[in-house]
């Protein structure tokens, strides 16, 4: 019978190279329920199927808020999530009080992963078993990054991560060109529709299980907000009746 | 014969991501006896079913109040409560000594998830083996909360913990319109009654085994109160022998 | 062949939710030789069966005093139980230093079951082996507390620990509705014939291998004394020859 | 074939509730050569063999004094015998520097049994793998105390420990009762005899293997002394050769 | 079947002397795409395979500009080269901040490599699982440095790390003489032809998958700077479509 | 096939009380090569064999000077040996230094039992694997001591320790009455003797393989003096060709 | 199949006394090239066989100036070579800076024997995997050492250490007698003569494998300088074309 001698830490190499707890703490990503994230030049969006575990627990939070221009979705370890976005907090208001400036995306995303790193090098710790999208707009625009527990960090065009998330990476590809240009409300009808593409067969959408983060720049400066519930009512009908359309006209206010 | 070489300790992911220490604390919960909380949009109750272990013990104490405006049920390891039920004492006691103001709910139970999260990710430590609903009144109304000993904390509609607690989880959910709008005494009828589900055939809930925590808000505000032996007497008469009946006039002081 | 994976330590979990090296700790205390307590309305009694391991050696300390308003009985470890009681004596006095009261006698049970706790949630730590009774009078009257090893603690209205001490519990249980309105002497035989119980068919109590610790509130407020050889002699006449005697006049004087 | 699981290390309860590392230290302190000690109501005598382990040494030091009014002997690792004995001469030397007073011998050897307790739980550390006698003379009159690996200590009237010290046990068990009234050249001779009983067959007491601890109160105030050699010759006579014999002006002086 | 005794950590020696851990995280070197540097006597050039794992991430940064005198390239584990490259940012930093003057390659290199030997003599600590060529221009003139886990670090003339680098290095090593003596352009077109000769046979060099990083000395002191996209596009065509072509005149631009 | 299971570490007694990693450590004493000590009324004299490993080597360092009334002879790992011996020093200096005093020759000793007992009490660490024979003179007269690395520490008349020294035991064992009385120059010799007694048949004592440590008290008050090479010439010569012989005033001239 | 419980770390003895993983630390050095040291009355001289693992890299830095006064030679671990050499550089300095003076060398190789004896008595740590040769003049004249990854060192005439250096060695004593009266150039065609000897027979020395250190005192001081390239040009010449030849006017320049 196989017996891996090689899997027991995260201080281990194999004799491949490879560090097999890191990789364990990926298949705990692949758990979480599905998130999505995409870019344009202008906005940045994350789409979260949120679970709930028996009926009566409220769903699951899957996207986050940690400052004004950004906010993260998670799948994996909820508890694991928790430790990382509050440092994100701290770190995040540090900066505004020390420096009287938001913190840059590409700066916040490699202080999680040094600080992931550190568990895959030290006898005694665990990799976080969790993965985030982090979304914002910054001094230099609009940006989506991906957090992976090897604390390897990489900036996306757009993102699937969790179960069955392959199915929605596939209609971002298929879609890739299409992101850059795309204006706020297209941005979140790609987002819930490659969403989707990673639901069994027998799901739905709905304003229950999903939720939206939207963010943007430009003239209609947008800050980072959160849409549940009725909120994203009229995204869902206008994603999943008319697709293709794109009369931003009949699109829904906006929290400036 | 089987051997899982991944359940050794609370740092080692499993090929499948899973942490097997965390989960098998999860069981410790299960040992407990069933605890039940319900929310309703003006009050928070908990109901619990003591065990005493010998006849000469006192009952187990299996709801405890934290601060006038919370308490919690526990169930699980006795001693692990103790120690988490002292950190939300000082915690409590800290904010209104130093902001003047009581604990968020969301907030306290939080702190008790990060607390939790480090024993799950420390070699050297083990998670906690017990659950707890947090159940209180805050500035932003009356809320429920699930502890988890994997530092997953969630906000709840209703829950049930413990023993045999499926079965309390299963009258919850076919009940789950109801709490919202129900008043004081017909949540306390519910609990009672969710907690009942949970006994096993031959047994009966009774002044001796059966306690309950009340907190509530509105006009009415009444403070956190355990309500135990006698004063419980009335609530198990008018829920087991009349059930339906929703004559609060015939409800009993409370203590504001 | 048989082999548990899960006993190693006090920080692993077993796939039921168990932790074996505490319950190990527990039959240490089953080593012991049998203590028992009993409180009423009015008094504390701790009665214990001293061992002499060989004739040279005096007999076992089974109960000692740790202020003056309260004493413990132990079984198990005797070294683990100097540790312990090492402690409450500090705690004891320091409260009577800081704050010229006596300590609670819940609240010095909860310090131990506290510190105990933490050994069951510690690598390279193990449980204290030792099992205790607290008895005493506080401020709000006689009370009866067991330790054991998992650091929880409970109060008791009569408990027996040790070995054999099922019998003792047994007896206990028989007279349970008695105890609460016994006066001292009734308690003291009371005690005794717990005691006794437990004894195999051969043995006796006598003046040499029996002990015993009394204190008192109300009119006749009695310190913690402990009583030993000759001092009992009475009490094992009256009890075990004039069984159901209720003479208090033949007592003897209580040190106030 | 028998594996042990639990005696790997001194924080393993095995299921029975024992923790076996301490009892195989208690294992070194039986390959010692034996040691004797008696009290009476006026003295405290030890009696010690010593071995040469090769004709080239001296004779191990078995006997130790510690400070004027207490010595200890000891049997087991010799090492293990320094570092305890160097700490309780730090003790007695503060206790005189500090109170003006000379340790209470109860209380020294509450300090080495809570010592070694330490070693019984902390993970890395290994028990003491030593027993001592401790005998001398304090405000309460005339002491001795055993210690044990385990961190046990108990007030004796008579004591053997070591190898072969089944034998002197027995003795000491049958002459108890003639011990408390002795006077210092009766407890000597009881202490020679004890001591001769653990020797093998072949083997006598002399002036080279034999070493006596004496300490007495009462008027003839005696200060802890070591008797060693020559000194020792006339009470290895009377004892051997004229057993039963009384006559203590044939005694010889001593160092007051 | 073979099992290694001896590969479990990096403190461990086999019977031959080699520390296995180390030598696996050099294999983790071979899992990241190839990256090449050459140096002549007046520049120094890196030249980087940039994979992107899936079609929605931008390119893996393979190349990072340290200071204005020098840069890595990386192959292996990329947030171990993050940690590794943010500590010689900040060496780098402090050395223009206190001594007022660039950081010897040299030095840094030493650095960085006692850094990792530290590694691979602790303990609870695993190696580092990247590979870096540190190329820059100091006072002492352009040099190429290569960095191993084991804290090995050499100076080179060229060099290949990476996967299928083996295929690099034979191109350097049949073309070692012409280095020293060749210009900016023909250096990088050397590191372009020895990138491709590690390609699979499908593969080819692209303005996305390819990086460059010059830095140069001499009249034309160049800072060190990294070329992606179409900045590399007349380099690709000139290398592979004129091989053997020397005419400067043709190149492009050169940020001073 | 038999398998130790108590022998891994010095922290784990065996059921019959051993340590075995501490007798493992001797056996390391048993690898060094033989070295004598032997004291009389007025001197002590250490006498060591020394190997060169190969031919290049200087010989080893055997005997080693400490202070001026003291030096070492040592058996086993020299490294271990240094370590020891630079305490030893800075002990020595530091008595000199503070207290104006030369170090007692039982003090130092019992330093370095104490020292070598720790790391026979502490995880993760080792016993020392060398032997020591400390000779010397202070207040009290000439001494020898033998140092073993389980820290015990004893003063002997004359010891032999290292390879094949059971033969130099003999020697010293059989002559045992004559060191006492013996002057300086009968003393050198049966150290002489006794050493070549554990030399293999085809070996002798050679000018470049012996050294000899010679220290004195009385009227020729003689400080710590090691001799090599050509000044033990005509020690060989008088004890190995006249044996018997006891001309001292051939004897060679001695550094006061 | 043998399998040895005994060699996993450092801090654990076999029966037999040995310290495994000490004696596997000594491998590592046998891998490294071969290096040679010879001292005269006059001259201490290094000379080593560079390798260069694949034609692209610098051959490797065998030799090493640690002070005006003294260089190393090394076979081995290069990163540990690097540490140890760092520290003896910043004693060196820390000695000139101090007490204006420089080490001696006895000196500096104790303390780096010392640095290295800890890590073969501490778990956790490794031994160093490199063996040193140190040559230099200090004020007592030349002097050559050794020293090993046990932590031992010693003074020798002539040594090689690393692959194949047994040929060397056997060169070394052949021709032991001539060392001490060498003049400088003899000394170099010695040292180079025992470097061929370790060369696999198709092998030679040539200027590019070959490196020397040479120091030297009397009239002539020469301060510890390395030879390399073509500076070893004329002694590779004289040496292997010219063997025997001792005309020294065709030597090249000394730095002084």
């Amino acid at each position: 019978m196989f017996r891996n001698n090689y899997d027991n830490d995260s201080v281990t190499f194999s004799p491949q190279g490879r560090i097999f707890q890191v990789e364990y703490a990926q298949e705990a990503v692949k758990q979480g329920s599905v998130v999505v994230g995409i870019v344009s030049k202008t906005h940045a969006v994350l789409a979260a199927l949120k679970r709930n575990a028996e009926e009566l627990s409220s769903y699951q939070k899957k996207i986050i808020e940690i400052d004004t221009h950004y906010g993260i979705a998670l799948a994996g370890l909820a508890s694991d999530a928790r430790v990382l976005s509050n440092f994100m907090k701290q770190q995040s208001l540090a900066s505004r009080l020390t420096y009287d400036r938001p913190m840059q995306l590409a700066d916040i995303t490699a202080r999680i992963g040094d600080r992931a790193q550190i568990n895959t090098q030290q006898y005694g710790k665990r990799p976080y078993g969790v993965g985030l999208l982090i979304a914002g707009v910054d001094a230099t625009g609009p940006h989506l990054f991906e957090f992976q527990p090897s604390g390897v960090t990489q900036e996306m065009v757009a993102c699937g991560i969790g179960a069955r998330s392959q199915m929605a990476r596939t209609y971002l590809e298929r879609n890739l060109e299409q992101f850059e240009g795309s204006n706020r409300e297209e941005l979140i009808r790609h987002a819930l529709r490659a969403l989707k593409e990673s639901l069994s067969q027998d799901k739905e959408l709905t304003v229950d299980n999903t939720s939206l983060g939207v963010v943007g720049t430009g003239d209609a400066k947008e800050r980072f907000r959160l849409f549940e519930g009725t909120e994203i009512q009229s995204w869902l009908e206008t994603t999943f009746e008319n697709q293709g359309s794109t009369q931003e006209g009949e699109g829904m206010d906006v929290d400036k």
